[in-house]
């Protein structure tokens, strides 16, 4: 079994390459539920969704997240009855979040839900909530604290952070599923999410830092850092905000107690020494993943390495 | 002020014109929610949306209910995901029930969350819920108690009908703004709604039957029946089920205990003698609303021979 541990676009384009190379039942995909919020009444789940999608073929190529094809009639009509618009939802889209908070609603568990979804989009591999209770992400800024979408969508990150808070996370359990998937997992994989909103999360719920923490598994994290800038999302604004060197260097200390190995960009090949000199293992791979090839051959060759450790060692 | 009792989208036409005939604070529209029902976890009120998106002048010319250049993305979506599909949610009519549901669930009233979206959409007559208490139609039928949008919508309308229930009704209150305008009505208004489950609801309410038979105003009903059949809708399928003669004379019968006077379309002529002998004041009008004008012709000529009574007696 390999875990992978995921976020939104990043993390879903990897998630995608390992579903790639992997037999179904030998995948499971833990994604962050942290910045799931309720708007509009509707539960929303933003990077189960991205996960989802993508998985399924149905993910919007140009922005990473939401449907291809989308239309925005609903927001259109929001917009005419004077609800609010920050948050975009399409009509395609929000057929997800419909059945999902109904179903909830219904006494159903978010896994639940989740696995009746992707069964529906054909997704044969698991892909798990982090937990079935309620996390949620609070950005802290110089003027105040701020919830996860309401800094991300609706101020656009333009505020400074200065830390971040898991609402929930100390008293959150994980899934019987995702424990059990940890307890069998031949690797772990950290995909190249942004580590501090996204892979950050998974480990505040103390049931799954324990579980990977104490898996036998070597864990493996994907920079999600190349030459110094994210390749999608506040990763690096972040870093310089938290006084982290914006680098595979950094994120390579910010995951040092973590993993065993990280995996870096060819662009960052010279950052190797520095990287083992912190103590983990370090392997370059062309990682900017464009296209579907890009991530079926990222998968593989992450996967092709980590193995390797096994039967050298 | 005027006070109209209304059910889909017979009575919506008719509200429309006496929209466009009276000031809007000399008008009440009092309608039918006991088609409301829960769907996908959202409040659909069938019969609000339709009056609402009639007097803004947004429906659907052809179906009379729903939103002129409505989409379907979402439904595709739901069916892609193995959600119900036989009660078919347009794009942006969705957004109404989503922002309902919301306001619901966070404890407005339908009588206030229906005047936000009225006003949104530029509505300045007052639109009323018969009542903020859950009123829901059951259809009985030879195999069984339906569910209203289950016999309607589902199996549309072809078990025979042996009778109705109105659950909640005998403890739903009125809202305040409902009692108010029956207080002050000039006139009451029976529109060419449905009798059995677009009316009869509302007097199922006992606040609403008591407020409405003891008002001093006298009270009109326009016939949905012309010429032995219904304009749109089961009506004259259900007065066959349920033995009434069906014929205007068979909704003079129905309506004689609770009415003055009854409008008679032109082709039902002949039939005014037959009304009359029933104690009911008749009319001749056509009744048949194809486009605006027709609304407005119907609405005022009713007002009109209405007034007529006041002056004369």
């Amino acid at each position: 079994m390999i875990v992978a541990l995921a976020g939104g676009v990043g993390g879903a384009k990897m998630a995608f390459g390992l579903s790639r190379v992997l037999p179904p039942d030998r995948l499971t995909i833990i994604v962050n539920t942290a910045d799931d919020f309720e708007h509009l009444g509707l539960h929303v789940a933003p990077d189960l969704d991205t996960v989802m999608y993508t998985l399924a073929g149905l993910a919007n190529p140009e922005t990473g997240w939401g449907l291809a094809g989308e239309t925005w009639g609903f927001m259109s009509a929001i917009e005419r009855l004077g609800g609010p618009s920050w948050f975009r939802l399409g009509d395609h889209d929000i057929a997800t979040h419909v059945l999902r908070t109904e179903r909830l609603r219904a006494g159903e568990r978010l896994t639940e839900v989740t696995a009746e979804l992707c069964a529906a989009l054909g997704i044969r591999c698991a892909v798990l909530p982090m937990s079935d209770d309620p996390v949620r992400t609070m950005v802290e800024t110089p003027t105040g604290v701020l919830p996860f979408q309401e800094y991300f969508v609706h101020l656009k990150c333009e505020p400074a952070v200065r830390g971040f808070r898991f609402e929930g996370a100390a008293t959150a359990k994980p899934s019987e599923q995702a424990l059990a998937a940890l307890a069998a997992a031949e690797a772990i994989v950290l995909c190249p999410s942004n580590p501090f909103v996204s892979i950050a999360p998974i480990f505040a719920v103390p049931g799954l830092d324990k579980a990977i923490r104490t898996a036998k598994a070597p864990i493996v994290a994907v920079s999600p850092i190349i030459g110094g800038a994210a390749v999608k999302g506040p990763a690096a604004k972040m870093m310089q905000e938290l006084g982290l060197d914006v680098s595979v260097v950094g994120i390579a200390s910010h995951y040092r107690k973590l993993v065993d190995g990280l995996v870096l960009d060819e662009a960052d090949a010279a950052l190797v020494p520095a990287v083992e000199a912190m103590g983990l293992r370090g392997a370059v791979m062309p990682t900017l993943m464009r296209n579907d090839a890009d991530r079926i051959r990222l998968a593989q060759a992450t996967l092709d390495w980590v193995r390797g450790w096994t039967s050298a060692s």
